[in-house]
Protein backbone atom coordinates (compact mmCIF):
# COMPACT_ATOMS: atom_id res chain seq x y z
CA UNK A 1 0.00 0.00 0.00
CA UNK A 2 1.66 3.42 -0.70
CA UNK A 3 0.78 6.09 1.14
CA UNK A 4 1.69 9.65 1.24
CA UNK A 5 3.67 11.20 4.01
CA UNK A 6 5.33 14.25 4.25
CA UNK A 7 8.71 14.55 6.62
CA UNK A 8 9.84 17.96 8.09
CA UNK A 9 13.16 17.22 8.26
CA UNK A 10 16.88 19.00 10.01
CA UNK A 11 19.34 18.97 7.30
CA UNK A 12 21.92 20.16 10.16
CA UNK A 13 23.99 23.10 9.87
CA UNK A 14 25.58 22.35 6.28
CA UNK A 15 28.19 20.00 6.57
CA UNK A 16 26.49 16.55 5.48
CA UNK A 17 28.04 14.72 8.28
CA UNK A 18 26.13 16.30 10.36
CA UNK A 19 22.65 14.75 8.96
CA UNK A 20 21.21 12.18 11.50
CA UNK A 21 20.61 8.05 10.49
CA UNK A 22 16.94 9.32 10.33
CA UNK A 23 17.03 12.51 8.12
CA UNK A 24 18.93 9.74 5.77
CA UNK A 25 16.58 6.71 6.02
CA UNK A 26 13.74 9.48 4.28
CA UNK A 27 16.10 10.68 2.30
CA UNK A 28 16.57 7.15 0.41
CA UNK A 29 12.87 6.41 0.83
CA UNK A 30 12.04 10.17 -0.87
CA UNK A 31 9.99 10.17 -4.23
CA UNK A 32 10.68 14.21 -4.00
CA UNK A 33 12.61 16.17 -1.60
CA UNK A 34 12.19 19.94 -1.44
CA UNK A 35 14.68 21.91 -0.24
CA UNK A 36 15.94 25.27 0.95
CA UNK A 37 18.79 27.27 0.09
CA UNK A 38 21.17 26.20 2.98
CA UNK A 39 21.02 22.65 2.54
CA UNK A 40 24.53 21.20 1.54
CA UNK A 41 23.85 19.34 -2.06
CA UNK A 42 25.74 16.83 -0.87
CA UNK A 43 22.85 15.92 1.46
CA UNK A 44 20.59 15.34 -1.81
CA UNK A 45 23.36 12.35 -2.92
CA UNK A 46 20.95 10.10 0.27
CA UNK A 47 17.88 10.64 -2.08
CA UNK A 48 19.09 8.20 -5.17
CA UNK A 49 15.11 7.94 -6.00
CA UNK A 50 13.89 11.24 -6.00
CA UNK A 51 12.81 14.38 -7.57
CA UNK A 52 14.75 17.54 -6.18
CA UNK A 53 12.92 21.09 -5.79
CA UNK A 54 14.32 24.06 -4.55
CA UNK A 55 11.74 25.78 -2.81
CA UNK A 56 14.59 28.26 -1.25
CA UNK A 57 14.78 32.29 0.47
CA UNK A 58 17.53 34.39 -0.53
CA UNK A 59 18.31 37.19 1.44
CA UNK A 60 14.94 37.39 3.10
CA UNK A 61 13.34 37.72 -0.37
CA UNK A 62 11.04 34.91 -1.09
CA UNK A 63 11.53 32.85 -4.22
CA UNK A 64 8.21 30.73 -3.65
CA UNK A 65 5.86 32.23 -1.63
CA UNK A 66 5.41 29.96 1.90
CA UNK A 67 1.70 29.14 0.90
CA UNK A 68 2.97 27.89 -2.54
CA UNK A 69 5.59 25.48 -0.46
CA UNK A 70 2.57 24.23 2.11
CA UNK A 71 0.48 23.63 -1.41
CA UNK A 72 3.04 21.30 -3.32
CA UNK A 73 3.88 19.27 -0.18
CA UNK A 74 -0.03 18.31 0.27
CA UNK A 75 -0.25 17.74 -3.51
CA UNK A 76 2.51 15.23 -4.03
CA UNK A 77 1.40 13.50 -0.72
CA UNK A 78 -1.59 13.52 -1.96
CA UNK A 79 -0.49 11.51 -4.65
CA UNK A 80 0.88 8.81 -2.69
CA UNK A 81 4.06 10.14 -2.47
CA UNK A 82 6.48 9.77 0.31
CA UNK A 83 7.71 13.61 0.36
CA UNK A 84 10.70 14.84 2.10
CA UNK A 85 11.11 18.81 2.83
CA UNK A 86 14.65 19.76 4.02
CA UNK A 87 15.34 22.05 6.08
CA UNK A 88 18.64 23.66 7.19
CA UNK A 89 19.61 22.97 11.16
CA UNK A 90 16.30 22.24 12.95
CA UNK A 91 13.06 22.37 11.21
CA UNK A 92 11.13 24.14 14.31
CA UNK A 93 13.54 26.84 15.08
CA UNK A 94 12.71 29.55 12.63
CA UNK A 95 12.37 26.95 10.35
CA UNK A 96 8.37 27.88 10.09
CA UNK A 97 7.83 23.58 10.36
CA UNK A 98 5.27 24.59 12.87
CA UNK A 99 3.20 26.30 9.83
CA UNK A 100 3.80 23.16 7.53
CA UNK A 101 2.84 20.74 10.33
CA UNK A 102 -0.15 22.71 10.64
CA UNK A 103 -0.83 23.49 7.09
CA UNK A 104 -0.42 19.42 6.49
CA UNK A 105 -2.49 18.25 9.26
CA UNK A 106 -5.38 20.92 8.13
CA UNK A 107 -5.49 19.11 4.53
CA UNK A 108 -5.55 15.60 6.35
CA UNK A 109 -1.85 14.68 5.52
CA UNK A 110 0.44 12.39 7.95
CA UNK A 111 3.26 14.00 8.76
CA UNK A 112 6.45 13.97 11.10
CA UNK A 113 9.43 16.03 12.55
CA UNK A 114 13.11 14.64 12.11
CA UNK A 115 14.70 17.09 14.48
CA UNK A 116 18.12 18.41 13.30
CA UNK A 117 21.47 19.70 14.14
CA UNK A 118 20.46 23.48 14.91
CA UNK A 119 23.66 25.66 13.89
CA UNK A 120 22.31 27.88 17.02
CA UNK A 121 24.81 25.33 18.45
CA UNK A 122 26.66 23.73 16.29
CA UNK A 123 28.19 27.12 14.82
CA UNK A 124 29.14 27.76 18.02
CA UNK A 125 30.53 24.28 18.95
CA UNK A 126 32.50 24.26 15.73
CA UNK A 127 34.21 26.87 16.76
CA UNK A 128 35.02 25.60 20.43
CA UNK A 129 32.48 28.24 22.14
CA UNK A 130 30.05 26.78 24.43
CA UNK A 131 26.51 28.02 25.13
CA UNK A 132 26.73 26.78 28.90
CA UNK A 133 30.03 26.62 30.68
CA UNK A 134 30.51 26.16 34.86
CA UNK A 135 30.88 29.47 36.02
CA UNK A 136 30.00 31.62 33.18
CA UNK A 137 27.07 30.90 31.99
CA UNK A 138 23.81 28.50 32.74
CA UNK A 139 21.25 29.80 30.23
CA UNK A 140 20.85 31.22 27.02
CA UNK A 141 19.02 33.03 24.55
CA UNK A 142 18.04 32.37 20.88
CA UNK A 143 16.57 34.91 18.86
CA UNK A 144 16.29 35.94 14.99
CA UNK A 145 18.19 38.98 13.92
CA UNK A 146 15.80 39.51 10.79
CA UNK A 147 13.66 42.57 12.63
CA UNK A 148 13.56 44.55 15.48
CA UNK A 149 10.22 43.27 16.66
CA UNK A 150 12.12 39.70 16.76
CA UNK A 151 14.45 40.26 19.08
CA UNK A 152 14.00 43.31 20.89
CA UNK A 153 11.43 42.23 23.67
CA UNK A 154 13.85 39.45 24.51
CA UNK A 155 17.48 41.08 24.08
CA UNK A 156 16.65 44.58 25.90
CA UNK A 157 15.13 43.28 29.21
CA UNK A 158 18.37 40.43 29.69
CA UNK A 159 20.41 41.51 32.86
CA UNK A 160 24.05 41.77 31.75
CA UNK A 161 25.58 38.04 31.49
CA UNK A 162 22.72 36.21 32.34
CA UNK A 163 22.72 34.12 29.37
CA UNK A 164 24.72 33.80 26.28
CA UNK A 165 23.32 35.20 23.70
CA UNK A 166 22.80 33.64 20.15
CA UNK A 167 21.26 35.93 17.16
CA UNK A 168 20.68 34.00 13.77
CA UNK A 169 20.48 35.84 11.09
CA UNK A 170 21.93 38.83 12.84
CA UNK A 171 24.75 39.87 10.78
CA UNK A 172 22.90 42.65 9.43
CA UNK A 173 21.71 43.50 12.76
CA UNK A 174 24.89 43.19 14.44
CA UNK A 175 25.62 46.63 15.06
CA UNK A 176 21.76 47.46 15.99
CA UNK A 177 22.50 44.44 18.88
CA UNK A 178 25.33 45.72 20.22
CA UNK A 179 23.94 48.74 20.83
CA UNK A 180 20.59 47.69 22.70
CA UNK A 181 22.47 45.29 24.84
CA UNK A 182 25.17 48.44 25.81
CA UNK A 183 22.01 50.57 26.66
CA UNK A 184 20.82 47.49 28.67
CA UNK A 185 24.10 47.86 30.91
CA UNK A 186 26.69 45.26 29.11
CA UNK A 187 29.94 45.93 29.34
CA UNK A 188 31.77 47.03 26.67
CA UNK A 189 34.55 44.17 26.95
CA UNK A 190 32.05 40.94 27.05
CA UNK A 191 33.58 38.50 24.70
CA UNK A 192 31.63 38.29 20.91
CA UNK A 193 32.01 36.57 17.83
CA UNK A 194 30.90 36.15 14.05
CA UNK A 195 30.71 32.56 13.08
CA UNK A 196 30.32 32.46 9.30
CA UNK A 197 29.50 29.65 7.52
CA UNK A 198 29.89 27.32 10.23
CA UNK A 199 30.56 23.65 9.61
CA UNK A 200 31.13 24.66 5.88
CA UNK A 201 34.17 24.22 3.94
CA UNK A 202 34.50 28.13 4.46
CA UNK A 203 34.11 28.28 7.19
CA UNK A 204 35.49 31.31 9.36
CA UNK A 205 34.97 33.57 12.76
CA UNK A 206 35.52 36.86 13.68
CA UNK A 207 36.04 37.47 17.56
CA UNK A 208 35.95 40.71 19.43
CA UNK A 209 34.24 42.62 22.19
CA UNK A 210 30.69 44.03 22.53
CA UNK A 211 32.10 47.20 21.55
CA UNK A 212 33.53 45.94 18.10
CA UNK A 213 30.98 43.91 17.18
CA UNK A 214 28.87 46.40 15.42
CA UNK A 215 32.06 47.38 12.80
CA UNK A 216 33.01 43.90 12.88
CA UNK A 217 34.39 43.32 8.91
CA UNK A 218 32.38 40.30 8.28
CA UNK A 219 29.82 41.79 5.29
CA UNK A 220 30.66 38.51 3.69
CA UNK A 221 27.10 37.62 2.54
CA UNK A 222 27.56 34.41 3.85
CA UNK A 223 24.80 32.57 6.58
CA UNK A 224 26.22 34.04 9.95
CA UNK A 225 25.51 33.11 13.63
CA UNK A 226 26.80 36.17 16.57
CA UNK A 227 27.18 34.80 19.99
CA UNK A 228 28.20 37.90 22.97
CA UNK A 229 28.74 36.51 26.16
CA UNK A 230 31.34 35.01 28.33
CA UNK A 231 31.46 31.86 27.25
CA UNK A 232 33.16 33.03 23.89
CA UNK A 233 36.65 33.06 25.98
CA UNK A 234 36.61 29.29 26.01
CA UNK A 235 37.68 29.11 22.65
CA UNK A 236 40.39 31.56 22.92
CA UNK A 237 41.64 29.61 26.01
CA UNK A 238 41.24 26.50 23.73
CA UNK A 239 43.41 28.09 21.28
CA UNK A 240 46.40 29.62 24.08
CA UNK A 241 46.11 26.01 25.24
CA UNK A 242 46.66 23.89 22.77
CA UNK A 243 48.42 23.95 18.65
CA UNK A 244 45.64 25.23 16.53
CA UNK A 245 45.40 21.85 14.74
CA UNK A 246 44.40 20.40 18.25
CA UNK A 247 41.10 21.31 18.01
CA UNK A 248 38.88 20.95 15.00
CA UNK A 249 35.66 20.65 13.92
CA UNK A 250 36.05 17.50 12.16
CA UNK A 251 38.89 17.48 9.91
CA UNK A 252 41.82 15.07 11.49
CA UNK B 1 50.72 6.16 12.28
CA UNK B 2 48.80 5.43 15.53
CA UNK B 3 47.53 9.13 17.08
CA UNK B 4 45.24 9.69 20.59
CA UNK B 5 42.50 11.76 19.82
CA UNK B 6 39.14 12.50 21.93
CA UNK B 7 35.98 13.24 19.77
CA UNK B 8 33.52 14.80 22.29
CA UNK B 9 30.49 13.61 20.49
CA UNK B 10 26.68 14.79 20.94
CA UNK B 11 24.63 11.33 21.13
CA UNK B 12 21.15 13.52 20.40
CA UNK B 13 17.95 12.92 22.60
CA UNK B 14 18.45 9.29 23.16
CA UNK B 15 16.29 7.68 19.81
CA UNK B 16 19.79 6.51 17.93
CA UNK B 17 18.27 7.32 14.91
CA UNK B 18 19.01 10.92 16.01
CA UNK B 19 22.55 9.96 16.19
CA UNK B 20 24.75 12.18 13.42
CA UNK B 21 26.81 10.63 10.68
CA UNK B 22 29.43 11.54 11.75
CA UNK B 23 29.00 10.75 15.74
CA UNK B 24 28.09 7.08 14.33
CA UNK B 25 31.06 7.43 12.34
CA UNK B 26 33.56 8.19 15.49
CA UNK B 27 32.09 4.79 17.22
CA UNK B 28 33.16 2.85 14.90
CA UNK B 29 36.70 3.60 14.61
CA UNK B 30 36.49 4.19 18.89
CA UNK B 31 38.92 2.32 21.20
CA UNK B 32 36.86 3.10 23.87
CA UNK B 33 34.10 5.10 24.62
CA UNK B 34 32.79 6.62 28.30
CA UNK B 35 29.43 7.54 27.88
CA UNK B 36 26.64 9.08 30.31
CA UNK B 37 23.38 7.93 31.64
CA UNK B 38 21.13 8.89 29.53
CA UNK B 39 22.43 7.75 25.95
CA UNK B 40 20.92 4.58 24.66
CA UNK B 41 22.56 1.27 24.61
CA UNK B 42 21.60 1.32 21.06
CA UNK B 43 24.25 3.91 20.21
CA UNK B 44 26.66 1.85 21.45
CA UNK B 45 26.12 -1.17 19.26
CA UNK B 46 27.83 1.13 16.09
CA UNK B 47 31.36 1.08 18.17
CA UNK B 48 31.90 -2.53 17.45
CA UNK B 49 35.77 -2.72 18.32
CA UNK B 50 35.77 -0.86 21.47
CA UNK B 51 35.63 -0.60 24.93
CA UNK B 52 32.59 1.26 27.14
CA UNK B 53 33.41 2.55 30.31
CA UNK B 54 29.96 4.35 31.78
CA UNK B 55 31.13 7.80 33.77
CA UNK B 56 27.31 8.95 33.73
CA UNK B 57 25.57 10.88 36.67
CA UNK B 58 22.41 9.94 38.19
CA UNK B 59 19.78 12.44 39.61
CA UNK B 60 22.81 15.18 40.19
CA UNK B 61 24.79 12.78 42.13
CA UNK B 62 28.39 12.48 40.42
CA UNK B 63 29.34 8.42 40.16
CA UNK B 64 32.57 9.65 39.18
CA UNK B 65 34.00 13.04 39.42
CA UNK B 66 34.29 15.28 36.41
CA UNK B 67 38.14 15.81 37.23
CA UNK B 68 38.48 11.76 37.02
CA UNK B 69 36.73 11.45 33.60
CA UNK B 70 38.94 14.21 32.15
CA UNK B 71 41.86 12.23 33.33
CA UNK B 72 40.50 8.77 32.14
CA UNK B 73 40.10 11.00 29.05
CA UNK B 74 43.74 12.20 28.76
CA UNK B 75 45.09 8.73 30.02
CA UNK B 76 43.67 6.89 26.81
CA UNK B 77 44.18 9.52 24.11
CA UNK B 78 47.99 9.47 25.45
CA UNK B 79 48.36 6.12 24.81
CA UNK B 80 47.41 6.46 21.10
CA UNK B 81 43.84 5.17 21.53
CA UNK B 82 40.77 6.65 19.61
CA UNK B 83 38.27 8.10 22.72
CA UNK B 84 34.62 8.83 22.36
CA UNK B 85 32.99 10.87 25.04
CA UNK B 86 29.57 10.30 24.56
CA UNK B 87 27.24 12.36 25.69
CA UNK B 88 23.69 12.85 25.81
CA UNK B 89 22.21 16.05 23.66
CA UNK B 90 24.94 18.18 22.42
CA UNK B 91 28.09 17.88 24.50
CA UNK B 92 28.32 21.90 24.72
CA UNK B 93 24.78 22.60 26.24
CA UNK B 94 25.10 21.67 29.57
CA UNK B 95 26.92 19.06 28.86
CA UNK B 96 30.24 20.29 30.21
CA UNK B 97 32.13 19.67 27.13
CA UNK B 98 33.71 22.84 27.52
CA UNK B 99 35.41 22.02 30.53
CA UNK B 100 36.70 18.47 29.09
CA UNK B 101 37.79 20.37 25.83
CA UNK B 102 39.72 22.89 28.25
CA UNK B 103 41.20 20.07 29.95
CA UNK B 104 42.54 18.04 26.81
CA UNK B 105 44.09 20.91 25.52
CA UNK B 106 45.96 21.70 28.51
CA UNK B 107 46.98 18.33 28.32
CA UNK B 108 47.93 18.79 25.14
CA UNK B 109 45.44 16.09 23.64
CA UNK B 110 43.81 17.21 20.08
CA UNK B 111 40.07 16.78 20.38
CA UNK B 112 37.44 17.51 18.39
CA UNK B 113 33.40 18.01 18.68
CA UNK B 114 30.84 16.66 17.28
CA UNK B 115 27.93 18.60 17.64
CA UNK B 116 24.59 16.58 18.22
CA UNK B 117 20.77 17.37 18.43
CA UNK B 118 19.91 18.84 21.51
CA UNK B 119 17.00 17.57 23.34
CA UNK B 120 16.05 21.09 24.09
CA UNK B 121 15.02 21.33 20.76
CA UNK B 122 14.11 17.54 19.72
CA UNK B 123 12.09 16.91 22.92
CA UNK B 124 9.29 19.73 21.82
CA UNK B 125 9.79 19.45 18.47
CA UNK B 126 9.06 15.92 18.88
CA UNK B 127 5.70 16.80 20.41
CA UNK B 128 4.58 18.70 18.11
CA UNK B 129 5.65 21.95 19.74
CA UNK B 130 8.07 24.42 17.29
CA UNK B 131 10.43 26.60 19.55
CA UNK B 132 9.58 29.95 17.14
CA UNK B 133 6.53 30.19 15.35
CA UNK B 134 5.18 33.23 13.02
CA UNK B 135 3.10 35.21 15.56
CA UNK B 136 4.01 33.50 18.23
CA UNK B 137 7.98 33.67 19.42
CA UNK B 138 10.76 34.58 17.74
CA UNK B 139 13.10 33.90 20.39
CA UNK B 140 13.72 31.16 22.99
CA UNK B 141 15.88 30.65 26.54
CA UNK B 142 17.04 27.63 27.74
CA UNK B 143 18.22 27.28 30.75
CA UNK B 144 19.11 24.45 33.38
CA UNK B 145 16.38 24.33 36.21
CA UNK B 146 18.78 22.29 39.09
CA UNK B 147 19.32 25.22 40.47
CA UNK B 148 17.56 28.47 40.84
CA UNK B 149 20.81 30.46 40.52
CA UNK B 150 21.26 28.78 37.33
CA UNK B 151 17.77 29.62 35.72
CA UNK B 152 16.59 32.62 38.21
CA UNK B 153 19.06 35.64 36.63
CA UNK B 154 17.71 35.04 33.25
CA UNK B 155 13.70 34.05 33.82
CA UNK B 156 12.95 36.99 36.61
CA UNK B 157 13.66 39.53 33.74
CA UNK B 158 12.35 37.95 31.01
CA UNK B 159 9.04 39.81 29.85
CA UNK B 160 5.38 38.02 29.76
CA UNK B 161 5.97 35.64 26.17
CA UNK B 162 9.30 37.63 24.88
CA UNK B 163 10.70 34.31 24.33
CA UNK B 164 9.70 30.28 24.39
CA UNK B 165 11.47 29.07 27.63
CA UNK B 166 13.27 25.59 27.54
CA UNK B 167 14.44 24.14 31.08
CA UNK B 168 16.05 21.00 30.99
CA UNK B 169 16.38 19.23 34.46
CA UNK B 170 13.55 21.11 35.30
CA UNK B 171 11.36 18.98 36.81
CA UNK B 172 12.14 18.89 40.48
CA UNK B 173 11.95 23.01 40.32
CA UNK B 174 8.82 23.20 37.86
CA UNK B 175 6.62 24.62 40.89
CA UNK B 176 9.17 27.08 41.56
CA UNK B 177 9.61 28.61 37.96
CA UNK B 178 5.85 28.94 37.49
CA UNK B 179 5.78 30.86 40.34
CA UNK B 180 8.92 32.86 39.23
CA UNK B 181 6.98 33.61 35.46
CA UNK B 182 3.60 34.49 37.62
CA UNK B 183 5.58 36.90 39.75
CA UNK B 184 7.27 37.99 36.93
CA UNK B 185 3.39 38.99 35.12
CA UNK B 186 2.89 36.15 32.77
CA UNK B 187 -0.82 35.04 32.13
CA UNK B 188 -1.56 31.82 34.52
CA UNK B 189 -3.30 31.00 31.11
CA UNK B 190 0.18 31.11 29.07
CA UNK B 191 0.48 27.38 27.52
CA UNK B 192 3.16 24.83 29.23
CA UNK B 193 4.36 21.49 28.96
CA UNK B 194 6.48 18.81 30.36
CA UNK B 195 8.10 16.29 27.65
CA UNK B 196 8.80 13.09 29.32
CA UNK B 197 11.52 10.73 28.00
CA UNK B 198 11.18 12.84 24.93
CA UNK B 199 12.14 10.59 21.51
CA UNK B 200 11.83 7.52 23.20
CA UNK B 201 9.70 4.73 23.61
CA UNK B 202 7.82 5.40 26.80
CA UNK B 203 8.34 8.76 25.78
CA UNK B 204 4.80 11.47 27.27
CA UNK B 205 3.81 14.62 27.30
CA UNK B 206 2.02 16.69 30.17
CA UNK B 207 0.04 19.68 28.73
CA UNK B 208 -1.72 22.37 30.74
CA UNK B 209 -1.07 26.42 31.65
CA UNK B 210 1.44 27.92 33.38
CA UNK B 211 -0.90 28.15 36.70
CA UNK B 212 -1.14 24.19 37.01
CA UNK B 213 2.20 23.55 35.53
CA UNK B 214 3.99 23.32 39.12
CA UNK B 215 1.16 20.98 40.26
CA UNK B 216 1.78 18.74 37.32
CA UNK B 217 1.89 15.15 38.34
CA UNK B 218 5.34 13.70 36.35
CA UNK B 219 7.04 12.54 39.20
CA UNK B 220 8.58 9.53 37.29
CA UNK B 221 12.37 10.08 37.29
CA UNK B 222 12.41 9.84 34.43
CA UNK B 223 14.21 12.93 31.95
CA UNK B 224 11.68 15.91 31.70
CA UNK B 225 12.21 19.12 29.62
CA UNK B 226 9.69 21.87 30.36
CA UNK B 227 7.85 24.57 27.82
CA UNK B 228 6.45 27.41 29.04
CA UNK B 229 4.79 29.90 25.99
CA UNK B 230 2.36 30.15 23.18
CA UNK B 231 4.01 28.02 21.06
CA UNK B 232 2.94 24.96 22.99
CA UNK B 233 -0.58 25.89 21.42
CA UNK B 234 0.43 24.82 18.24
CA UNK B 235 0.68 21.15 19.49
CA UNK B 236 -3.27 21.13 20.84
CA UNK B 237 -4.18 22.47 17.13
CA UNK B 238 -2.32 19.83 15.88
CA UNK B 239 -4.02 17.29 17.55
CA UNK B 240 -7.45 18.90 16.63
CA UNK B 241 -6.83 19.14 12.60
CA UNK B 242 -5.36 15.57 12.99
CA UNK B 243 -5.64 12.34 13.78
CA UNK B 244 -3.65 10.99 16.44
CA UNK B 245 -1.88 8.96 13.86
CA UNK B 246 -0.93 12.04 11.89
CA UNK B 247 1.85 13.78 13.79
CA UNK B 248 4.72 11.07 14.68
CA UNK B 249 7.48 11.60 16.22
CA UNK B 250 9.31 8.80 14.13
CA UNK B 251 6.65 6.02 13.58
CA UNK B 252 5.16 5.72 10.68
Amino acid sequence: MTRGFVSLVGAGPGDPELLTLRAVARLREADIVFYDALVDRAALAHAPQARFAFVGKRAGRPSIEQRTIETLLIRHARRGERVVRLKSGDPFVFGRGGEEALALAAAGVPCEIVPGVSSAFAAPALSGIPLTHRGLASAFLVVSGHAPEAWRPALQSLPPGAATVVVLMGLGSRAAIATALLAGGWSARTPAAVLLSASRREAHTWRGTLAKLGRADVDSGAPGVLVVGATVDVAAQLERLAAPAALSGGAR
